[in-house]
């Protein structure tokens, strides 16, 4: 027995695929994979059309799709998170069907409660055996952590594995085992390993994001949370990365010894682990070589399911016991209400990911921002597209001030105790506007272009053309 | 959030367990377990009746069950093997309801399939967090794989973790991950370690089982298997760890380098793996301290789960790649059907376990046994109890010469070749039966007490009571 096929045209022909049905897809190679388009490429070869794509992220190297789109081989697609590039045109109205947008928790959910239905998923494996057994740690093309992948293996009709790095039988450090898959395909690359993972991420020098990273830090010290068994995520943005490392700093001088990181995992949070700030980190998906390399060689660090990260149809997921996570937001309104599907002309630039379910799950959520970019003010009195409720945010860190949602007075108390600059979000949106002018509102279009699904399934908020 | 409850019964309840249902164990304690009758005791004490017990294993400790069949508590067993302890009462017919005997590998096969349905599964844990993560790797019982309960956590209504190690959250070197987990209880000891693994397992010193040992290893020398590449799964019985440890004297002498070891795994496997047989270990339970240790602290020895190891409802399992596995009998036919149910007067006093699914996976499968017990011939005319088919079995090495399988005629020819004493199995239960006599015919009782099903979800075979 041996699962290799000679191709992916193959597979797709074993797999059964046909006219109507759904394929899927993980984004652990990012804006280097090749898998997604080559796999489109043949289903469109073949004929096939009115394909459903479902695919945890999709980046702008994916943006052959508009092709398949305006061509009928694709007629939906379901994802939690889309690049600008392939945003823009969806904004624009490219496909007739509103695209779903799920959360990195939310899309298992979906899956296992057979609510999003998947017949073939491809799994770009940058290591595999030639029965499936595959790993992200591995090869050339390595990604570190499969999480986002696990359920589509273990849902989807037919599962097929396509690897550039093919290994003798069993691969024995497998994270989606041979039990779930029915193909496997050789090819000669999977993914441009400078696309997939970042050489190494950078915090901030910008001055602005430096003070925010401060006042963030300082906002988790006066929080109560950071004590031993300390648990963290943070983003992969300059500023989010700045408030780890002081964030480092004071738990190296107090000598706090934390529990846990999560996420997402960057270099930064790397070195925490090694410093013992940590004591594991859990891995949903890895962002640099740093954090691929580890991964790979340290047992601390420990790769994780999307439906054990964030999952809210899960017995528990790991951000059920997060401390504190902190998250961009391209707008948040005066209700805490966060944007970051689409940008301030109401084009889609992103996606929840794993936004909503950690600031659902996290103890103290914050959201980390500047008071404007290119004279738009962050705060408004109601985001565009809500993509993760007010109530599950704490706080708003700017360089101008911190605004704390209401609903958690002691935060206030603490934070005031620490002598924070505390304002209130009203007052930080009239004051940001003293400086930008008050922006213009936004026309929205005719057409509804996305759905944004909450974590549990519930419609959350629509997203309208652009129609200029 | 804490799933920690404060007791079995507290667990019990909020369960939500009531008359009818089914509760699930897995048998990596085996003899030394106590999770079985501390939570039936509960079961029983909170006056529930008509369950049905669903266990990978069930050992002598477990005799505590024939009360609860007497007193109604328990209503139906489903198991993989039953000690003789419990088989004798079975077969006395204790239970009104046959015991379902399937194998390791279907009987995850029949959970997912829906045939066989857990309410309430309970999961005996060496070491567990707060969350409900958890492993056999860690504590003061601990037994190594947990790969016999994956298909109980994974699709229960409900999950208990019973553990005497609870570690801070999060346990990073998880086996069963808390997104399968409902409740965690803390106990004083799951289990006695004296009764969990053996301090050592032990190669036979008896000359018969030694002449038999030699036989299988160079039957598998000459069955043109023995290669770079090659795989082999051996059982814990004396005779079987002497054929290992010959196979392995082959081996380095020639240089061979195989790739995975398979099992049930000993000390014996772990040191083939040291010694370069293996490249890997693939391990859904631990037989003895020298396992549990090499699965903690070796990388290349990895748990699996049962559906990896055996299920034929998996697209693949290992077994589907296995070279060879010597396995045991109590009985075999002319057919080369097999028996290890039931003993010589019709008491049961085992069960498949592995023992079907690695035999139809496998390229050779090898019987070793004595011509015979007690002088009760090894071979019938037709087996008591089928456990595994004949067609799936390749040879029979016993003392007095090697029966193959008229089916693999190849194997015959390579045998003779190799200059190996081939004998026909009429022709060696004829001899057999010169030494022995011809054996008493068994009369069967009246009741069927157990139905074995085979590994697909047919039924393979009756067990009859044993009425005198």
């Amino acid at each position: 027995m041996n699962k290799i096929v000679s191709s992916i045209k193959e597979a797709i022909k074993l797999a059964g695929l046909r006219d109507g049905m759904t394929v899927s897809f993980h984004h652990h190679l990012r804006n280097g994979d090749f898998v997604l388009n080559m796999v489109m490429e043949e289903i469109a070869a073949l004929g096939i059309r009115d394909i459903k794509v479902n695919a945890s992220s999709l980046f702008d190297v994916h943006t052959p799709l508009i092709g398949h789109i305006k061509n009928g081989v694709v007629t939906g697609i379901s994802t939690d998170y889309m690049g600008a590039g392939l945003g823009r045109e969806i904004s624009r109205g490219v496909l007739a069907e509103p695209v779903k947008f799920y959360t990195h928790g939310g899309r298992p959910h979906s899956i296992i409660e057979g609510r999003e239905k998947i017949d073939v998923a491809f799994i770009a494996a940058p290591t595999a055996d030639n029965m499936g057994n595959c790993s992200g740690k591995y090869g050339r093309s390595a990604c570190g952590s499969l999480g986002y992948a696990f359920a589509d293996a273990m849902y989807a009709k037919r599962v097929v594995v396509i690897t550039d790095n093919l290994v003798p039988y069993p691969l024995a450090d497998f994270s989606i085992s041979e039990d779930y898959v029915d193909y496997v395909v050789e090819v000669d690359a999977i993914g441009d390993p400078k696309g997939i993972v970042s050489g190494t991420t950078k915090i901030t020098r910008d001055p602005v994001g430096l003070v925010m990273a401060a006042h963030a830090a300082k906002v988790i010290e006066a929080s109560g949370l950071l004590k031993d068994g300390f648990s963290f995520q943070t983003g992969a943005g300059g500023a989010s990365l700045a408030a780890a490392k002081f964030l480092k700093d004071i738990m190296l001088e107090k000598n706090i010894r934390g529990s846990f990181g999560l996420g997402g995992i960057t270099g930064y949070m790397v070195d925490m682990l090694k410093a013992g700030c940590f004591e594991t980190l859990l891995d949903v998906q890895c962002f640099d070589l740093s954090a691929v390399e580890s991964i790979r060689n340290d047992p601390r660090h420990r790769e994780i399911s999307a439906m054990q990260y964030a999952s809210p149809g899960a017995k528990s997921a790991v951000v059920n016991s997060l401390d504190v996570v902190i998250l961009g937001a391209t707008e948040i309104d005066t209700d805490f209400n966060v944007n970051v599907h689409t940008d301030s002309n109401g084009y889609i630039m992103g996606g929840s990911g794993g936004h909503s379910d950690t600031a659902a799950g996290a103890k103290l959520s914050m959201i980390i921002a500047p008071m404007f970019r290119a004279r738009l003010p962050i705060v408004s009195g109601r985001v565009t597209c809500i993509s993760t409720p007010g109530d599950s945010i704490d706080v708003l860190v700017t360089q101008g001030g911190i605004a704390v949602n209401p609903k958690n007075a002691e935060l206030k108390e603490r934070l005031e105790a620490a002598g924070l600059p505390i304002v209130d979000i009203f007052e930080l949106k009239d004051k940001t506007e003293r400086i930008t002018g008050k922006p213009n509102e936004l026309t929205r279009g005719e057409r509804v272009v996305a759905e944004v699904i909450g974590r549990e399934g519930n419609l959350l908020d629509r997203i309208y053309s652009v129609d200029k």
